[in-house]
């Protein structure tokens, strides 16, 4: 199946929830969840069954539609969408899709609104597919003449966390260029960054990469400086969880890091950016809410044992305290360009701020 | 015990052989193996049984004096020399300390060779001890310094891999201020990168600090550019595999990542460097030979589990490829300085021409 029809959220035939990929059990097994309440779909984002900024968005999408057909009323509403809100404070798209479902069904009666909040949420998904297709086609341009100045070889393009389908509801945002470059036959490599302290490169853009078929060999973090030193790497291209109007990037942690090592090496920088990642209220990257996640995590990783049992083992001397700040900020200055639906633009407020008004639903 | 006596490598009792920390299972277990011919001590050196720059060379002139109890012929020594030289390509000590038992032995007749082999093996340890007691007393001055900038709160030192004790014959190198200025009563706290893929930062670092009761966090390698933007790393400081005659550093994969962030955050960057360390050979450090380890470092980790056993897991989807250098070169550029046991130096050629004459053991 081509990369753009996998998708890791869908309706359940009787619209009485969701179903989405627990991707904690991946690389090893794919298993679906179905999410019946509000309350589920919050766990799961908690959690991380799933994770990604637009993904997220659109299941809480969901889970706001579910909480409405139990209680549709205004307090109702405001405490449900307060509630998977609070699950992840740092990517954006969280906020914005649930106060487009908000804005949808606030004006409509209470025995309006769960069906209407429904719909809605089913936009979103539809839209997000839209959105990394056209952004897919923008970065496909880029990778096309970045390609171009170095004939010869395989395009190689490295990329941090995962920013593929499994993190939205189609095509993904970074992988969506090299889905497209990959299916028009340009050849491409792809370095995956394994993105500890969570490992989504190791055992989520890995995967998914493998299942398309697409050339790729997994590094540790560490190695990305490395090998832009040695010319080993034409472009970096990520994800985002939150773009401020100055254009700094809010991305997994360890992302700044790589664009230094670009700057630092003359590699091409970019951010694949849906608008709705979009914060024009956040003048600058620096007052973005960065979330603190569990020293567990850093402490202890689970994986698939020579017995096929997936086990989790401890990596560090019993009680070692960890710090886990889960993004960081890129500043504007080291960003060659933001991809986004609507084209590719300079990570600057001025830039910025044309785009600003097109943000998709926005006016709904 | 305060780590300056704490040693992972010593003569067995009957001066048959040489007895080190099997540091493969820490931090889980402590473990001691006997290495009884120079076969057992390659063995060790390539499987990291022991690992740190200083530390492999130490083992190897041990290593070189065993060989020669068998075969104290000329053709004996060369093969010798060259099959424990051949177990890691990166770390110059490993050639220095060889070179410094051969140009001792050579002139000798072979009857007399291994006993005086065995003899500046001791010399090259006990020396490493005192050095890195001195690049300790060094380093404490620059560390009061910087706290005395930020007085009212812990020094915050960031450290990336393992230059502890573990790493040396004692004191470590880039833990011997550490270490002094934490036995002094000055205020310290250390983050430790974990290290991927080997995660010497998280099983050993973490573990020499806990035991001496230095305070610390573990984070990934991925957190150290958030932390310093935050103001949360007062300094940087880092052992070193191999310092070229301009002053370039290669140290372990990821250091250069960290470096770049230093710089771009006003934050000192410091590298932790017995003399020994120079290559005056080198002119800089984009010719250094950059070993590539195992695919499967990357792809497997091995952990404590919950029932006690140490298993190796798998962390990426089967057959999954991947690139695995083991270390990367800091430009000169990026370093504030280089802490020697003579003293902290400029990293440039004209400061390390001066010293080059003055490398420890260079004239025996």
């Amino acid at each position: 199946m081509a990369p753009g029809g996998e998708r890791p959220l869908r309706e359940l035939a009787e619209r009485d929830g969701i179903e989405i990929i627990d991707q904690r059990a991946l690389p090893h097994r794919l298993t679906w969840g179905a999410l019946r309440d509000a309350e589920a779909v919050a766990d799961a984002i908690a959690q991380m069954w799933l994770r990604g900024a637009p993904l997220i968005g659109a299941a809480a999408a969901y889970g706001l539609a579910l909480a409405l057909r139990r209680d549709a009323g205004d307090a109702g509403l405001a405490l449900a969408a307060a509630r998977l809100a609070a699950t992840r404070p740092t990517a954006v798209n969280l906020a914005w899709a649930l106060g487009r479902v908000r804005r949808r069904v606030q004006p409509l009666p209470p025995a309006e609104r769960a069906a209407a909040a429904w719909a809605e949420a089913g936009r979103i998904a539809e839209e997000d597919v839209a959105t990394n297709g056209a952004i897919g086609e923008h970065g496909l341009v880029l990778l096309r003449e970045i390609a171009a100045r170095r004939p010869g070889r395989p395009l190689r393009v490295l990329t941090h966390c995962n920013a593929g389908w499994l993190a939205t509801v189609g095509w993904g945002t970074a992988t969506a260029p090299i889905y497209k470059a990959h299916a028009a036959g340009l050849p491409i490599e792809v370095w995956v960054d394994e993105t500890r302290p969570r490992n989504q490169g190791a055992s989520l853009t890995a995967w998914e990469l493998a299942r398309a078929g697409v050339p790729h060999r997994l590094v540790a973090d560490n190695a990305g400086g490395h090998l832009m030193q040695r010319g080993e790497v034409d472009l970096v291209i990520v994800g985002c969880d939150r773009v401020a109007a100055n254009g700094d990037v809010c991305n997994k942690i360890g992302t700044y890091l790589k664009a230094l090592a670009a700057r630092d090496n003359g590699v091409p920088f970019y951010v694949a950016m849906p608008l709705s990642t979009f914060d024009p209220g956040l003048p600058g990257g620096d007052a973005t809410p960065i979330e603190e996640r569990s020293a567990r995590e850093v402490t202890h990783i689970a994986g698939l044992a020579e017995d096929g049992r997936i086990v989790e083992v401890a990596l560090a001397p019993e009680g070692t305290d960890a710090a886990n700040p889960a993004f960081d900020v890129t500043p504007a200055r080291l960003v060659s360009g933001l991809v986004t639906e609507r084209g590719v633009f300079a990570a600057n407020a001025q830039a910025l701020g044309a785009l600003a008004g097109a943000r998709t639903g926005e006016a709904t």
